[in-house]
């Protein structure tokens, strides 16, 4: 199963103490990279194992959340623990973190500590709200990040046109896109650090749910404090753009069209057969198409409502127009595309009998793409080597560890 | 309004020649966190520049899409353009680029004729469906890269419940997505390429939208793979853990309440009054909460009902159960937490007359923050100092580039 493909970070080793989302993503991501990841769990096991689909007691999720990692199982609070936790940060590039801000310092592993056993340690903290403010202490998962973050809000329909509640994008994006944010600010941090001009120094990263969230909020923000603009969500099309939109098939789908620019707008009447709204006002660039967006999607509408969606999709790539299918995962799984770039793979991981579907790495690096070397490991599967090889300890040693309950 | 802050990716030199969201996004990052990005405008510049809402012909959108960057304006389609790009990629550390494949090599800036003038440039290419395979030529916009990573199909009710299309998140987070793949990519590259073990090489980064959503998709691809379930949407809810939706209040609004860990849910059973139901075999463990979830949200619901939403934010805050409103623009304006972290600031833009709202940086490195050194500024504002400083060119030779209408 070994694949031996170099990856672009190659030499690097990072620490995971983390659970649930937002951490281990972010380590996982290093780990399809080439980084050599150490995952601290519990005796127990990290508890999102036991999230999603499970067959003979096996995360097919974990098949991958926990790929190209190591792990190793470690009571936090056992006063023995501390001096092993010390011991790999000695060997560590970064430490990465998802507890409530001040959790690690609790356990007697405060920055203080840990830049004590590795002066240059990069330390990446994520939580809901930061590790600094009025609301550090609370409580929070990447549902409230994504709503105080803006994006819940505008993830619904427009005011007025459903009694439902504002939808959830089905994945947790607020732990995402934390951890995305968390991989920057530490591969930043370590090119200012090891770079030939840089200064050799650990830095600090302070990454929030709420506020990876709301970094993505465009023009949101500064069109509420200079115009005291709310903005609104806007269903399946875009409130700053036309038309883009979801747009219903002849057999029940739906096709998105996006066709917002000048050349695009034109090819898509074209193809509808009305090509005399080419440069009328109504329609003569991008904010007055925004100015009556109702009328211009009702037409489209009704023209994409006379053919099946397959129909649809070939007409358009013809125009040579964005647009597509809404992608399920049988689509996805059978794409060409995907498999072409090994964006969807087949992967063996001795849990399952048959090989389980992974997505690929990404960012690809074309030079050193990285590659899935293991699936998700077992709890506690590499404690051994790994306390063997970093820390030098002996089986005896190991043997004493277990029986105390330190190590699992 | 310059702020002397040192940034984290001090010393590091960008050049973007990129358009509209996606790489767009992927440099302001790095110019937030201290890169000196060099972004290279169309003569008429960026059309995201008329995007949203605009005042007195300025984008307020740009005000951030732009800050931190240095802007020139350079017609790529001239032939004398060709020599000033590599005369400013000799003095980059990364380029990034998001026209179609092969767009620049028809220019004459293939990835050969770039390293040709700097061996070691890393180069990060963001486009639709990647710079390979039997889909690279099509177009794409960030919505359908939504749409084909499988974000769309996930953003809607449960099917059945509602006539209405699944609903896009009200901003691109195709673009965003794929922009912070980018910058981990760049980062990534220039760690392996300065650090003093590292091979000096330039890098080929290579981030598609559609493998950026997919990426995000937790179990749904090995779930599919090993079980046929294809993932469906949830609503406010989330397929995997329970209970954590958004909840009718008495005021009309909707209260978000996330208490899928035993803990959390024992503690909410007692603040509804229901502690008779902790430890039941219903509710007893995530899994056994997600397959009776209809009634577990009923009972939560009834509650909800009878408060309004800021009186349901404080009870739950007391008894330390994660929960939210859904904030909209002017919650995250007033919101204590944001103003005392930095992420929400008032920016002196000489385009408006008042300060403008903008996001802080993210992440937040504490040795090193960064800062916003100054607002988007105005379409080739710095042409003329960044054609001094980097390739030596004195007034006579740009008055000579601005009448042949290569430099605006």
């Amino acid at each position: 199963m070994a694949v031996a493909t170099r990856g672009v970070l190659d030499g690097l080793r990072i620490l995971e103490i983390g659970h649930f989302v937002a951490a281990p993503f972010a380590t996982r991501l290093l780990a399809d990279l080439g980084a050599d990841v150490i995952k601290v769990e519990p005796l127990a096991g990290d508890p999102a194992r036991q999230w999603g689909e499970q067959v003979d007691g096996h995360s097919l999720w974990w098949s991958i959340h926990g790929r190209n990692k190591r792990v190793i199982s470690l009571d936090l609070k056992h006063p023995r623990a501390r001096d092993i936790v010390l011991g790999l940060v000695r060997h560590t590039d970064a430490l990465i973190e998802n507890f409530r801000p001040g959790q690690l310092a609790k356990l007697g592993l405060g920055a203080d500590v840990l830049r004590g056993a590795r002066p240059d340690l990069v330390i990446a903290h994520i939580s809901g709200y930061g590790q600094t403010g009025p609301y550090r202490d609370r409580a929070a998962f990447g549902v409230i990040g994504e709503a105080i973050g803006g994006l819940r809000h505008l993830t619904d329909h427009p005011p007025g046109t459903s009694d439902l509640p504002p939808v959830r994008v089905g994945v947790s994006v607020g732990d995402s896109v934390s951890g995305l944010y968390a991989v920057i600010g530490v591969l930043g941090a370590l090119w200012q650090r090891d770079r030939a001009k840089g200064d050799g120094k650990g830095r600090t990263i302070d990454v929030a749910l709420t506020e990876s969230i709301l970094s993505l909020m465009e023009g949101m923000l500064p069109e509420y404090g200079a115009l005291g603009k709310v903005k609104q969500p806007a269903g399946g099309g875009i409130a700053t753009a036309a038309p883009t939109n979801a747009y219903p098939t002849a057999d029940g789908a739906w096709i998105l069209i996006a066709a917002n620019s000048e050349p695009l707008f034109a090819r898509l009447m074209q193809l509808i057969g009305r090509p005399e709204l080419i440069g009328v006002p109504e329609y003569a660039g991008n904010q007055q198409r925004v100015a009556n967006v109702a009328a211009l999607d009702a037409l489209i509408g009704a023209w994409t409502r006379t053919y099946p969606v397959d129909a649809l999709v070939q007409m358009l790539e013809d125009a040579d127009i964005p647009s597509s299918k809404v992608y399920t995962a049988a689509d996805i799984a059978a794409d060409p595309q995907y498999r072409a770039r090994g964006m969807v793979r087949d992967i063996v991981d001795p849990n399952f009998a048959a090989p389980v579907l992974h997505t690929g790495v990404v960012p690809h690096v074309v030079e050193a793409p990285g590659g899935v070397r293991w699936a998700g490991p077992a709890v506690g599967a590499h404690t051994d080597a790994v306390l063997g090889e970093l820390l030098g300890l002996d089986p005896a040693a190991l043997a004493e560890l277990y029986a105390e309950r330190v190590i699992g």
